[in-house]
């Protein structure tokens, strides 16, 4: 994949805001091991690397497998390519060169395991003190850049375009993981580097599995089929969801994808900077309540997209983070009946000053085929 | 995907010896959090649970979106659907009932994060004393029984015959993605659940980052195009590489590739129950070292496989692990010359009493196209 840092400069910008934010915390370095983070801060796409952001230099610990792809990817930090292993290596950079003075070093306390740390503990020695600093990075990365922007407006084109190709395929006969695999296919033939999750295809009962792989089961006529999909475009994912029904459905399927699209929009409606993700999240549920189908809704929302399909922030029950302009996130109300069938409807959005912006394209409207 | 468990006797198989390691390791109960292993106990696939082994009973605990899906997929244990969080119902679990008594429960360091384990602690208590137990369910899952390897040799068969079905396609012209989408698709096609990890086509230079990511870049005349794919079929994965030249090679390119056949065929033959993963490492480094090679074999020979795609063992640099029978094992040497190409060749084998035995049944000739 190409490195999504138009330039050093980039880097270095992104690099200034998280040291301005170490400052805030007094932190004299931060230890970067989630993977996104890192390919957020320095360009590296690899599969192990560890980034140490010590004031003003930083340095990226990765192994030999990658020497060349670190070479040719990382900007704003020094690469140092490691036989011994991720942590003895940051560990040995922590403990050299300290001259007496303690450090105080960030790291998140959900991206490290206790085996990781009891080994930097060990390693570090005295020289470090260790301070939890959860979503350093991560808040960072909620709110995106113009440049970022782009590439996410052109991810959830491509999963639009992509629906709308696949579209005669789906019919009676053809199995859900044949479906998936079209979906992915197609894909790749626009430009993506890949699904940003494993693509869903739930049909008949199935679609009542708000995460279902796709199976062998075949579609058949009148089943619901809940088509989740992504595409990964200069390294940032889209998430789409339609619905579909095979023949045509009876007046409980059609109130009831009434009802979530009602959901959704009200919920795009409540969007804009300054309020709560929770405030979004109910106002989905009031439209639902409604309907007599607030039982129905077993997931949150949506939650925020960019390098990762999930992201912060979370657009749950009671969630407290307020929305700024440049988040982007997914708006994916749902309702699963057991032995019936689900429906869910999910468009990914931009936060702006006016409000929530639509970035997928695809239609909307209830598809009978 | 099917649940892998045939039968409540298999999953009560497995979880009897994992009883037995924690009656060896005097622990009272364990706590596993990782995904395949919950799945190889339980047989639940979905993307959110923890499963808690006490005594004689057990407790999947997952939220509302796995309702239906858990009680179709999981035996052997009962299902907790919690809506307060995984970690505080665990937590809640190990409270309750205790009558005063200290429980023992064992867990992985590498498993649980530093701020899981701190809720852990919090939650539970004085109840509760951790001990730490990493690979407990991982040592169990190194040796297949005959249902997974009957599922593992499907695995391998499968994605022999999609290399056979997408060589007419390797041709200048076509980009690395395409070909990387079609193998996928090829996979699901032939009845595979997905990719096991992201298919690698990496052609001419970037044939030597051992860990490439297909990019647009067209494959080209006179240029090496690594091919490293893996399928899921019914929940285990198949692993294989294979690398093709196009054109005429140069006696450099076939020296490299004779170089790396005898190095494969080397390990292959060091593999028999007793010796030590570091024994069969080297037999593949003594090889290539013949060749003047050695400093450009830049990873380890190869590494378990299963229900996923990097298992234990680990065929590195002087692992100690005794190999042994029913282990299964990818064996992968290769070679990377930046700026000019690489080499690698992969086959998944089974450790036999007779020693190892190839799953993977495509060519490894080298063949010019």
């Amino acid at each position: 994949m190409a490195a999504q840092l138009k330039s050093a400069s980039q880097s270095r910008s992104r690099l200034d805001r998280l040291r301005l934010f170490l400052s805030h915390h007094r932190a004299d370095a931060i230890l970067v091991s989630h993977l996104p983070n890192i390919h957020y801060l320095c360009g590296f796409t690899g599969s192990s690397a560890l980034l140490l952001i010590e004031g003003s230099r930083g340095t990226l610990f990765t192994d030999s497998r990658y020497t060349f792809q670190a070479r040719k990817e990382v900007s704003g930090v020094r690469v140092q390519i490691t036989k011994t292993g991720l942590i003895a290596a940051a560990s040995e950079a922590l403990r050299s060169g300290r001259k007496g003075r303690r450090t105080a070093v960030a790291y998140s306390p959900f991206q490290l395991t206790v085996g990781q740390m009891d080994a930097l503990h060990a390693g570090s020695g005295k020289h470090v003190r260790w301070v939890k600093a959860p979503n350093a990075v991560e808040s960072l990365r909620a709110i995106k850049d113009a440049g970022e922007l782009t590439a996410m407006k052109d991810a959830a084109e491509l999963i639009s375009n992509v629906f709308g190709s696949i579209l005669p395929l789906i019919r009676p006969g053809v199995s859900e993981l044949m479906l998936s695999g079209a979906i992915e296919f197609a894909m790749k033939e626009l430009g993506a580097t890949g699904p940003s999750f494993e693509t869903i295809v739930a049909s008949g009962p199935r679609s009542a599995w708000a995460h279902a792989r796709p199976s062998s089961k075949p579609l058949r006529k009148n089943e619901l089929v809940v088509l989740d999909q992504g595409a990964i475009l200069r390294g940032y994912c889209s998430d789409m969801t339609r619905t579909v029904f095979l023949g045509r459905s009876s007046p409980r399927v059609r109130r009831m994808y009434a009802a979530v699209l009602e959901a959704q929009q009200a919920a795009k409606d409540a969007i804009r900077p300054g309020v709560t993700a929770g405030s979004v999240d109910a106002a989905a549920r009031r439209v639902l309540k409604g309907y007599g189908l607030a039982s129905k809704f077993t997931h949150s929302t949506g939650h925020g997209l960019g390098l990762e399909v999930h992201e912060m922030p979370r657009l749950g029950r009671g969630e407290a983070t307020i929305l700024q302009q440049g988040m982007v996130l997914t708006v994916e109300p749902g309702v699963y009946v057991e032995g019936f069938g689900g429906i869910r409807i999910e468009d990914d959005i931009v936060v702006t000053s006016k409000g929530a912006q639509d970035l997928t394209s695809a239609s909307r409207e209830f598809l009978e085929l």
